[in-house]
């Protein structure tokens, strides 16, 4: 394992600095009254735009994708970039065009895509003018079983008609999101795993209705577009939409939920730091029974446990990264699982904390604390809830041998 | 220790099982409608006067007040009545008449208030026709150092003037809310404990702002008024709105504290009992992977520990009850504070485990559960940090001598 | 629920404590003297002897049993005073005739005794002269699983022959153990659940072999006679032997160990109290860093949560002894479970910290915290796991309704 | 960071792992055989001479010191081979002259022993031939803060003269324990930090006395001299026993303890590897209620933590090791804190969870997770406890800027 960076991520990590430093942090305060003053809208505030060019000024622009319209890094090297815009998440991630889900929809269509549906999809995403949805939870079944996912995929033979009924579809909700992912039975009769495909699905087709949104822990997630709930009665779509091969949409899936989850820990491990900064920073001004808390034997052991376990978790995150890149997301794929249990855990765990250390104000919007928590307690549900990742980690370990053999 | 209950209880704890079946249970979904239909309104909607007449009609009115005004219940009856009302926490409690901050503000009334200020105030918050709020948290001070309370109250002759800041006043923004109680500091000179008092000011007083209300992680808790910050500019009061002794503040803070902490707990445990009934109805309808998720030994062991903690803080709450009728709020401090640590924690905790059983829906609002989330969270901070009653229990713990004196 | 104790438990209480402070607690370092003089010997030393005595003079014999023989006393009314026997569990228990496995086996023999059985040993074992075992648990199979016990018991006419190994049957090594109680298989093809059954087994039958004692942690209990592994080969009583009806086993076993793991849980209320006296002390008296402990702030959270959590173990410990004395021993099947897991539980988390607190003393020698640690951890296990008493709480919580049915 | 091995590395891993497997694992039965069958001895039983020369001849010799007489091995090229041994812990790390405290005593003679020094003390334990101790722990002072240290060292002209106590002395009680580096203050009126100094001390000096062993957790850990503890009454040796500068013997402790620390955890994770091998074993071949364990979701739940757990620690200790390489000792030392705090947690809360699959077993000595167990306990307090190292990481989380300074 080299978690070394060499002087080009070095330089994209100052850059970076110096743009959360300069534009991204002060952003905050305008970004939230903009979203208060205008309560109807789904969507990032205007400010977004200003950032969004800023970024593309600053070549901090597409840098989580290695392929041709990114900027050829590999996981390990997007690592601490992606880390530093989880200090801002509701902004950062976006004014770099680096947001899920559009990230793993352009990985797809990067991938998977025809040379149409790249000009008409990939072209205008990569660029920031349009943005996308990733459609596959349902809320009738269990989705931790991805077996169960039914919408109906029908072959009228020049077109698929779509039937059925998909949430947490995140950023559906927004005016520029233009086309969904949908996935879908279209091979109810074949093998299991061979039974699903994905198809892309013009946000403005007659018959697909987004009906509201969902929330997490009270918050509406309304800048990003919030978590839509969609249905979709009759809903015709041209048979060249088919993204990636028939009956593939597991392996399509798969594809993209590696990467996501691995980026979603490493803006989750920027999330942490936020969290230390801001609890160091309360405790060594806030003075309370005649002395600062810093000065708390319960305060110094609760940032210690934070920054031993935020630090262990960046590892675990470095880790997977690494075995991506050298050995691909499937052999990763344990890697990948356990920084998906550790790190959302683990900054649940420390933001808690940092809240109680606040008091009223940590739970409060006047810090970023209550996201934080609602961010990583969304995420141990998200992209596959903890206890899938935690019995297929176990089967694994079942499975192989350990290095000593007789352990009588 | 006797926690048996006599037939009136009993009979009282029926007739609020019913109410709860088939009057606010069913109020819920209309209850959130109406909120979502009037975005501005800072208040209890329409269906709450229904609700409250029902209440009233069923005998089920006041039950918190011991006294007259009330129905002579001992903390220890009433625990299994406001147990009932944690069941729908943004309901129940309102609808009889026993919600924080009325019910603890009502309880001074009766104990501290002149015949003027009962009349004024009391009669109509008995009635259930105003409401009130109670300021003491203030924004720029730890305020879990009671001491620390800056606002100032100075002595104008006839009249008290307020000049300060306060925060977290729950209620405050609603509307019906006509009165404020609120903690300042009268003689900056006396004694520490000696130099803070309390006096009335009515919410229509000139220089008196509500300014905003905080959030309790995303929740605004726009029913019940949400939790008011407010600038007092300059605010002139006549004298006799001081409300028991001068520079008698915390003793009559205190005397309100103890059974509202308590009282909270009680909720609190009905809060988890609706999470257990939840995730166990959950887990015997969902399927995954095949069977059932009542069949997976992590949710019965979950449900299990539930159970356990649950039975456990209840236990908790039923003594300080007890010793606080037997021995009086002083005598039960720390049981008390025990309760108050050990309930919040343990129904967090629960309700996170259930969000995890129920996933996606857990975190949204189709479920109860991030709201209850949130409360059990609040709670560790409302009414005294965890860390300072951790600190009470222990100073009283190294003051006492055990059982057996020779431990070696 | 009522836990007030009467006048004549609170006598036994006064002289109970008074025996602990005078005979039991100065009696420990001559206990640990004599044993380690004594290297090769399996029992208590010889000031076990005098200690029992002075028990019997002062009235405090047999308190477990409620029937002829012993005191009267309810489930609830013991457990105060198996509470103050937890302080010192190696000495007090014994001495004052209320030690496992001794007792459950004397409740057996006095419910399910013929008038020989009766004659030969529960006489003896009344009067403190001779002690048993109970061999139920045996090393090849999972004995968390019950209906796994496979020791085969022949009836060959006029005799029971053995055949098979047990383990972890405490005390059998000391030399005073005269009588095992053993279940075993006599009718393999009977119904599940009527195949087995217990007879007495006096320990000098032939082809009965005391092989080894188990250890726990690095503890061999040899005071105590040790965890006895027992070889049966061929070993033949008489027809008489068998204690309660044929394939009854299980039924005679469940009516043993229910007041057998609630008695655990009484004693280790006692032991978590005497390791929060240790730490209080400590704490008062120990200075690190210019301070006495009892000053640190983690110090003092340690303190408060082992408060917290002691006092609500006894709470789950006394509902479960009232609910057996008021419902029988079945309908309390779900509170004992929960007193059995929280208690060690709870009682094993507060000795750690205790440990941590005295630092290298802790795990030593000089301190009887490692002892209590081992004692905790071993009740996890022994009269079954965790594991399995939460699975049966959780079967009973599914099966139940919960108060309020409409939950949305 | 870089934790790629190169071909050395890899070479003595293979060496090591079939030395493992052929030589040290079998010898465990015999080992524990031999130490039953001679009860009286402070030592290791005979068949470790055996495995010295063994380890010898595969050129697996001296691993740890990187200095002349070692193998030149960094510390993070040290991990993975100690890490193999820490599978063994009782028998592996002494077997390859790996084993504290002479380990940490070899570095200090190589680093600041005087020729005549080394030639007396450092030759033989480089070549096996006699083993030493550390006396640094007293017992009647909180040793967690190391000012406490007060053995008197007297400077009577051309002898130092030493009275005082000490504890936990590891490996004092061996007969082949020759030499005590023991620290006590020389200069009793220097500032703070320079009183102290280190001395020689052979152990057959008159006024030495071992007076007994200090257990861990039950265990006397006879194997390795157990824990020592030892009265100096007038000890006298030359002025040239002085070991480092005079007054400089806090510096040379620390110089011994972070390395020390580190080796410790890097067995720890072996200790982890192994208690993850036998919960794994035990699981797939263990049948309860008619399937094996390795199919119950708890248990699968419980083993991926571990794995995820144990891994994060690895990282941990390996940041540390790889610190220490590049930036020293002295630069790595929150580093180092970080592991020391996280790895005999960790490995603490998997080997008791193991021992919970394990059952009775599990405590017992037929496996070594009870060992185990006591090991990782044991390293929460030796070479600092976790809440020392707690506190010297808050405050240089305090002391440091983070990344991005406007955090609002």
């Amino acid at each position: 394992m080299d978690f070394e960076y060499g002087p080009k991520v070095m330089a994209l990590r100052e850059k970076l600095i110096s743009f959360m430093q300069e534009r991204v942090l002060p952003a905050e305060p305008v970004f939230e009254r903009q979203l208060q003053d205008d309560p109807g809208r789904w969507g990032a505030p205007p400010i977004m735009a200003e950032l969004k060019d800023a970024a593309k000024a600053a070549g901090l622009w597409n840098l989580f994708l290695r392929q041709e319209g990114g900027q050829g890094l590999t996981n390990l090297e997007y690592a601490p970039l992606a880390e530093l815009t989880g200090w801002s998440p509701a902004i950062a991630p976006e004014a770099l065009n680096c947001s899920p889900p559009d990230t793993g929809n352009m990985e797809l269509l990067t991938r998977y895509g025809t040379p149409d549906q790249r000009n008409e999809w990939l072209v205008p995403l990569l660029d920031g003018a349009i943005r996308s949805c990733f459609s596959m939870t349902e809320p009738d079944v269990a989705s931790s079983d991805a077996n169960n996912v039914r919408l109906e995929i029908l072959d009228e033979g020049d077109a698929w008609v779509l039937n059925g009924r998909k949430w947490w579809s995140t950023a559906a909700l927004r005016e520029d999101c233009r086309v969904a992912l949908v996935m879908g039975v279209t091979d109810p009769d074949a093998p299991v795993g061979r039974r699903h495909s994905i198809v892309l699905v013009p946000t403005d087709t007659p018959g697909m209705t987004r009906t509201r949104s969902t929330m997490v822990l009270g918050f509406d997630d309304r800048h990003e577009g919030g978590h839509g709930e969609i249905v979709f009665d009759g809903v015709r779509v041209p048979k060249e939409n088919l993204l990636g091969p028939r009956g593939g949409g597991f392996a399509v899936a798969q594809a993209r939920l590696g990467p996501g989850r691995i980026h979603h820990c490493m803006r989750l491990i920027g999330m942490g730091e936020r969290a230390i900064a801001l609890m160091t920073e309360r405790a060594r001004t806030r003075v309370a029974f005649g002395r600062p808390l810093a000065d708390e034997g319960v305060v110094q052991a609760t940032v210690a446990d934070a920054r031993i376990r935020l630090d262990a978790a960046r590892l675990m995150v470095l880790r997977a990264a690494w075995r991506m890149d050298v050995d691909g997301p499937k052999a990763a794929r344990h890697d990948i699982a356990a920084a998906k249990v550790m790190t959302p855990l683990t900054v649940k765990h420390l933001v808690d904390e940092a809240i109680q250390i606040f008091g009223g104000a940590g739970l409060s919007q006047d810090t970023p604390l209550a996201m934080l928590f609602a961010q990583a307690r969304y995420l141990q549900i998200a992209d596959g809830p903890d206890q899938v990742h935690r019995r297929s980690i176990a089967r694994a370990e079942f499975a192989s041998d350990p290095v000593l053999k007789k352990i009588g």
